[in-house]
C-alpha cells in the first residue's frame, strides 16, 4: 500500500514509517520538524540523540535498501497539503501530525489557544484535501484513551448502546477530557465523525493509550535510525520518566495517590496497531474507533514494577508522591474494552517482558545525558501561567499566516456563489511556506497548471 | 446586575441586550460588527432596516432613558477582551460573540475552518479572561440544540445517567451535531465543562432551538431599535424564510420531506430565558445545561400553519419541496426535554399566537424588500465549494493579528517558566486592534495599571 504519515519526524511516526517501509508498504513522511523546536523551546531534549530526518532517512535507506519519500511543510497549510496529496496519491494517510502534550496544553493560554488550532485546523484541512483530492483514501488518525476520562462505567470502543425510557441507540460514548490536549483530539473525533456521515469519508480513529518503550526491530538496525525518549514533565510519558529517574538514583515522581489508571502499550504494538488498521480499511462513510492498547495499569502499579525491576539490575529505588498537577480522580473504576484490533490479528508485546529490555537498558545506557532538573511537573493544571503580551515568534507567524491563507470572508475574493461543479482554475502549485522535497523545475513538472477537471472525481 | 453582552449587536444580543436594559440591569455590549459584514459578503440584507449599534444605542436611550455602555471589539483579541471585562466587572457574561450560521460554515474549507476557529478561541479566550480577571462572574453561553442531533432516544438536558454492565453513571449526552457550525458549538461545550471541572468556573450552557420573530416589547417603541429578520438562505432561519415567502407569494421551500423535528421558541422567550440564567446562577465548578426552547415542530408542521395563517391575511402560499441540501434524517423520532427553564419561572409564547403578530405581519410590512433570489438553497452539504487561493481580506487579516498575538512558541518570548503565584508586570493597557468607545482619558482612569496581586484572587 502507499501510506503517508504525517508527523513521521516524532515518537510514534517515525518508528511507524520504518515499520511499514520494512513490511514493503510505500512511505511518505509529512512532517514540519516542530516537535524539534518544542524541545528547544522548553529547553529539553530526548534522552537518546536523535538525528535529523534526512539523516535518519539516508540511513534506513543504507541499512535497509528502502527509500522512503519527505515532504517539509505544515499540515495548517491547506495549499501545500493538498498538493502534497495530489502529487503521492496515498492509499491510507496515517495522521499523527498534532501537538500531542497534554501538558504543554496547559501552560497558558497560548498554548492551550495553539493546540487547539494547530490540531483541529490540521485535521480540518486534511479532511478537506482528502474529499478534494483523494476521497477513496482511507484517513487513520490519532486520537487518545484521554477522551473518555474516567467513567464510572466500562469505556466501549468508540460507541455505546443506550436503552432510555424504553428506547434504544447506538450513541458516541460520551467524552470527559482532561486537558486542552485531550479537548482537541475529541473536536478532532466529532469532525472527522460528520465528514464521514456527510461526505462518505472511510476514517478510523485510533484511541491510543500510553506508549511506552523506544526500539523496534527497524529502529535497532543502526544507532542513526534511534527514536526519541522523552523523560521531561511536558513531553515525558510516565513509564518513561519512571525508567530516567530510576536510572540516576532519583525518587520516582507518582502524582498524588497514584490510583490513575490507564491503558498502555509498546511502541511496537503502536506500529502493528496502524498497519492492521491500514491494511482492514475502514468503509466509505465509516467513522471506525478502535481503543489502541494492550494493559491497563495504576501509576503504582508502575512504579512499583520499575522499582522491582530497577533492583534487578542493581539500582535503588524509591517511591515519591507528589502533589497531583492535574485535576483528575486518583482513584477510580476502570475497565476498557480493547477487543477490536485483537480482533485484527494483534498480538501484544507485554509491559513485564519489554520493561528491562525496551526501556531500563536505555536509559541506563544514555543516563549521562539525563538531566534530573526536568523531572519536576511545574505546569499546573488549575493555575495557567497568566497572560503576557509579547512579540509573536517565527512559528506563530507561520501558524497565522496559514490561516489567514484560508480563512478569508469574499471582500477581496472571488463573489461568494456555490457552483455544482468544480471550478477550473484551481492553482496546483505548491506555496511558498511549505517546503517540498521537489525542486523547482520537479514542482512545475509534478503540479502543471491544469484544470481541476481532469483530476476530478465524483463527488457525491 | 451587571451583564455583558458579547455579540449584542446581532438578532439575539440587540434583542437581549434591551431587554435586560429595560429590566434594570446594568448593560455592556461588545461587539466587532461583522454580522453586518457577512450580509455584505453574501449580498443580502435584513428583511428590516436596522440601524448603525451607536444609532440604536441613542434611540434606546432617548425611547427608554437607559444607557447601555458599548465596546467594539473582537473577542479573538485577547487583549481586548480581557481589558473590557476588566474595566466593566461584570456579574454576568451572556456570549452570543460567534458566527451562528450551520450553511455559512457548510460553503467551503474557508468558512468551516474560520466559523471553528473564531468560535472556539473567542471562548477559549473568554474562559482564560474570566479566570484571570473575574473568576466569579457566571458564563452565559449559547449553544443550540443542534448539538444533539436527532437520537432515537430521549434528548435530556446536557447530561444523561447511563446503565451499562450492571454500573451506572450520570455523563454528558452523546453529541452528533450536523455542520462545522454546531460542532463548533459542541467543541465549546466540551472546553467550558472542563475549565468548570478544572478552574471552578461557573458556566450555564443554553442550548437554544430554532428562534423566530421580530418584535419585542423594547424593540416596538421606536423604529430605529428594529431588530432584525434574516430570510436568505444562509442566515434565514426556517420560519422567517417561510413567512418572507408567503409575503411575496413565493412557494415555501420545504427541505426534503419536511418531517425534521426540531425545537423552536420566540425572540421574547430567548431573552427572558437569559434574564432567568443570569438571576439564577451556576454554583462555582458547576458546568449547568438548558434546553432552551418551548415547542417542537416539523419544518411541513411549521409550512402548514404559515400556509393557514397565510390565507388569512389573502395571501395565496404554497408548498414546494426541494432537495435537500443537508444531511439530515427527513424523518426521525424527536423528543427533547426542556423543563429546567420552565422550573425557573419562563412563561412561554406560543407561536400560534405569535405566527400573524410577530412575523406574518413584519414580513406583509417589508415585503417590497424582499429579493426572492436570496431564497434558493445553494450551499450544498455534500459539496463544499472548491478551494480557491485567494489574497486574505482584511478581516482575514484581523483573524490571523489575532492569533499570531495569542500563540507563540517562546522563541522571542520569555523563558520557560511557571510562576506558583501570579507575576506582577501584566500590562494593563487596552491593545491597538481593539476599538473602545472608552477615550484615551478613560481608558487611564478606569484601568490603571497595577500589580496584578492587588485585583489577586484565590486561583484554586
Amino acid at each position: 500500500m502507499r501510506i503517508l504519515v504525517l508527523g513521521g519526524d516524532g515518537y510514534c511516526g517515525w518508528a511507524t514509517a520504518l515499520y511499514l517501509s520494512a513490511r514493503n508498504h510505500s512511505v511518505g513522511i509529512v512532517d514540519n520538524l516542530v516537535r524539534r523546536e518544542w524541545d528547544s523551546e522548553l529547553e529539553v531534549e530526548t534522552l537518546t540523540p536523535i538525528r535529523p530526518l534526512s539523516e535518519r532517512v539516508a540511513a534506513w535507506h543504507k541499512a535497509a535498501g528502502r527509500s522512503v519519500d519527505v515532504f517539509i511543510g505544515d499540515v495548517t497549510n491547506y495549499d501545500f497539503l493538498c498538493s502534497t496529496l495530489k502529487a503521492w496519491q496515498p492509499d491510507a494517510v496515517v495522521h499523527f501530525a498534532e501537538q500531542r502534550s497534554a501538558p504543554y496544553s496547559m501552560i497558558d493560554l497560548e498554548h492551550a489557544v495553539f493546540t487547539q488550532v494547530n490540531n483541529v485546523v490540521g485535521t480540518l484541512n486534511l479532511l478537506f484535501a482528502l474529499h478534494e483530492v483523494c476521497p477513496y483514501c482511507h484517513l487513520v488518525k490519532l486520537g487518545t484513551m484521554g477522551e473518555y476520562g474516567t467513567p464510572n462505567i466500562d469505556i466501549e470502543e468508540g460507541y455505546i448502546t443506550i436503552e432510555h425510557n424504553g428506547r434504544r441507540d447506538l450513541l458516541p460514548y460520551p467524552k470527559q477530557p482532561g486537558s486542552f490536549y485531550h479537548l482537541s483530539k475529541v473536536h478532532d473525533s466529532h469532525n472527522i465523525a460528520f465528514t464521514c456521515k456527510t461526505w462518505g469519508m472511510r476514517a478510523t480513529d485510533l484511541n491510543q493509550g500510553i506508549v511506552y518503550g523506544t526500539v523496534t526491530d527497524e529502529v535497532a538496525l543502526d544507532e542513526a535510525l534511534i527514536n526519541r525518549f522523552d523523560y521531561d514533565q511536558v513531553f515525558g510519558t510516565v513509564l518513561n520518566r519512571f525508567c530516567a529517574q530510576a536510572a540516576v538514583g532519583y525518587p520516582l515522581t507518582v502524582y498524588g495517590e497514584g490510583g490513575q489508571t490507564r491503558g498502555f502499550l509498546d511502541i511496537r504494538d503502536t506500529v502493528r496497531c496502524i498497519e492492521l488498521a491500514c491494511t482492514h480499511p475502514a468503509a466509505p462513510g465509516e467513522f471506525r474507533v478502535f481503543n489502541q492498547f494492550t494493559e491497563q495499569f495504576s501509576v503504582l502499579d508502575l512504579a512499583r514494577m520499575v522499582q522491582s525491576e530497577g533492583e534487578k539490575l542493581g539500582l535503588k529505588v524509591s517511591i515519591d508522591h507528589l502533589p497531583d498537577p492535574r485535576v483528575e480522580a486518583e482513584r477510580h473504576y476502570y475497565n476498557a474494552k480493547h477487543s477490536r484490533l485483537s480482533d485484527l490479528g494483534l498480538q501484544p508485546h507485554l509491559l513485564s517482558d519489554a520493561l528491562l529490555d525496551s526501556l531500563m537498558n536505555i536509559a541506563v545506557r544514555y543516563r549521562d545525558r539525563i538531566n534530573p532538573a526536568h523531572f519536576q511537573p511545574r505546569v499546573n493544571w488549575r493555575q495557567p501561567r497568566p497572560h503576557v503580551a509579547q512579540r509573536p515568534s517565527r512559528r506563530a507567524n507561520a501558524l497565522a499566516e496559514s490561516l489567514r491563507r484560508v480563512v478569508r470572508d469574499g471582500e477581496n475574493g472571488e463573489p461568494i456563489s456555490m457552483p455544482s461543479a468544480p471550478t477550473l482554475n484551481r492553482p496546483d502549485a505548491f506555496t511558498d511556506t511549505g517546503r517540498s522535497v521537489l525542486s523547482e523545475s520537479d514542482r512545475a513538472e509534478s503540479s502543471p497548471h491544469e484544470p481541476a477537471a481532469v483530476k476530478g472525481f465524483p463527488r457525491d
